[in-house]
């Protein structure tokens, strides 16, 4: 059986469980999972049989031949109209966080005998815990983009433009076997280090300046997700109070990605030693959040019940301290939760470095 | 004036003729086009006295200062919530084409004195024609992306891969000034390029292959998006016979391009032409959409009513032919829509070239 099978069958389960005819999947990122499609517009029809068929146009018919296997593949202009035709009585489940108020409209009018509930974000659920095909590409996608950096800081940076050096990160990630980069390159250096999402400008590098590079590479739809913050130059003792402020924050954030541990005990770790180091009110951002088919996507690290770790989930770990007009520090991991020690993915010093 | 507050201004006035209290805009696009914005996280609700409130979450406090002008700022974690908060009484717009089932429910429960109606797609409507300083803006991206294209095929293609390929031609993209890739270059070769949406592989190009590229840079938020298609070395014959039939299709269809004709014309002179030559079997995609700062947006080619077409309207013109293991071939050009023959963008020759 594919894992894209294995993983329709989990979701059919799930509909069984509750007593649903089926579900039609519109969300793209989801349609992918499940089987496997990586062209720009498909969906999926399902039942809670395991029965399924897959929907996209005429310009993906070949490439849905090779990508989607096992199941019926329905080629056609009109692929909620054609989904709702199959979806005629009982109780249907929807992607009602993804799906608009207008095409939900457009799906309950062409299925007068069904009912539609919601499906939740129950596909998002089962994509957190990966599988290690999935593990394994994220391994190949965190390794080429530390390589990257590491390339990258061996050269001099000073004098040299954000965009510049952006870009250079870039072509370095794309020479290593990258088939995209995951997200715009964050490059942030002197003051503009204290914006947390800073797009690369033409200010050149000063001795003396903080580099802020929250960067990584897609691979096989898999994304990677780090930050590493260095100094040009030697570190002032202001920059190395911070610095040292964040890497043990993130220690402790990393230390409670573990298996049964609540998802929002890292934020309370991480809360306590900024508050002891005295900078909590400098830490404006989120903490972490689920990787892989998407960069930002289930669970997120926030105060809310997001419920206990799960062995096999892939999350970042990326406290911060932002000084507006002076400087900030970031450091990020992508990390895979374990009963132990988080497996780290973006395996490179965490130490501060003081480059030329 | 800014040309933000001139948008805003003309959305209220729609309000207003529609009796509307307000609206609340949360697709990031709109609100990027109604503020300036250009971080992930914002949104916007206006009045249609005029009246505006820009919101947003910590991480973009500074960003949205120096890019949203003119308008309160409001910084918060809860972006329809605290909008929400000033909508409780009489009828509010929302973009039921992009909001969610989910986020709308939550806008409604937060909002029971209100009754909310849709905007439908008044926004897009209004990006629909640009003013100048966007269509400089894509001259610029067009005029960049076709350069990048003509260093390209100046040096050797056969023996290297499609992907390295495509990676050379964004590179050279970036080294001109683009800011990001307007979206996955397609680069398909050989039987490949019968495959009207491919993703560069580890193929090399043959002596005699189809040559389509599919490609843009992004400027300042604006998209170029251009196809040329080649071949590697001397064209046969039913190369050439594909290639003119496509080259006569796009000429017609763009003449049908301008002020005051029905949108879908151009769909029904480009289907004359490949019918009459025999190919319109093979012609299985969209032929233009609007562009601007989505690669794709309103308004779309289809058989459909879509109005008539407005001066300073920019759309795409790309008819193609696919022939399923052989090879394919499309044209594609950015134009403006004039009273006359439209502005082409993407200006490069459009004969068929032999590459060496």
């Amino acid at each position: 059986m594919t894992i894209h099978a294995e993983r329709r069958n989990s979701l059919a389960a799930t509909l069984q469980e509750r007593d649903l005819a089926g579900a039609f999947i519109g969300n793209l990122i989801n349609v992918r999972y499940l089987t496997g499609f990586t062209g720009s517009n498909g969906a999926l029809w399902l039942n809670s049989e395991g029965s399924a068929v897959f929907l996209t146009d005429g310009r993906y018919k070949d490439q849905a031949a090779d990508e989607v296997i096992g199941i019926e593949h329905e080629i056609t202009r009109e692929l909620t109209k054609q989904s709702a035709a199959r979806m005629q009585s009982g109780q249907w489940a929807v992607e009602t966080h993804a799906l608009s108020v207008d095409a939900y409209a457009l799906l309950a009018e062409a299925t007068p005998g069904a009912t539609l509930v919601s499906l939740q974000r129950r596909v998002e659920q089962l994509r957190e815990v990966k599988d290690e095909t999935e593990i394994e590409t994220l391994r190949r996608a965190c390794a080429l983009s530390t390589r990257a950096l590491e390339g990258l800081i061996a050269g001099p940076l000073v004098g040299r433009s954000e965009r510049d050096i952006a870009r250079d990160l870039e072509s370095r990630m794309y020479e290593l076997g990258a088939e995209a980069i995951a997200f715009d390159t964050i490059l942030a250096t002197g003051p503009n280090s204290a914006i947390p999402h800073h797009a690369p400008t033409d200010r050149l590098v000063e001795t003396g300046d903080l580099l802020k590079m929250d960067f990584g590479a897609r691979v096989d739809g898999y994304h990677a997700d780090c930050t590493r913050t260095f100094v040009a130059g030697k570190a002032a003792d202001w920059q190395r109070e911070i610095y040292t402020a964040v890497q043990e924050a993130q220690a402790a954030g990393l230390d409670q990605l573990r298996d049964g541990i609540p998802v929002a005990k890292s934020l309370e770790s991480v809360r306590k030693v900024l508050e002891s180091a005295g900078w909590l009110e400098s830490f404006t951002t989120g903490l972490g959040h689920g990787v892989g088919l998407q960069i930002h996507e289930d669970p997120f690290i926030t105060n809310r019940d997001a419920g206990k770790m799960e062995p096999r989930t892939v999350m970042t770990m990326e406290p911060g301290i932002y000084l507006p007009g002076r400087g900030g520090v970031r450091i990020e991991d992508t990390v895979v939760v374990t009963s132990g020690a988080p497996e780290v993915l973006t395996m490179m010093t965490k130490d501060l470095l003081e480059l030329a």
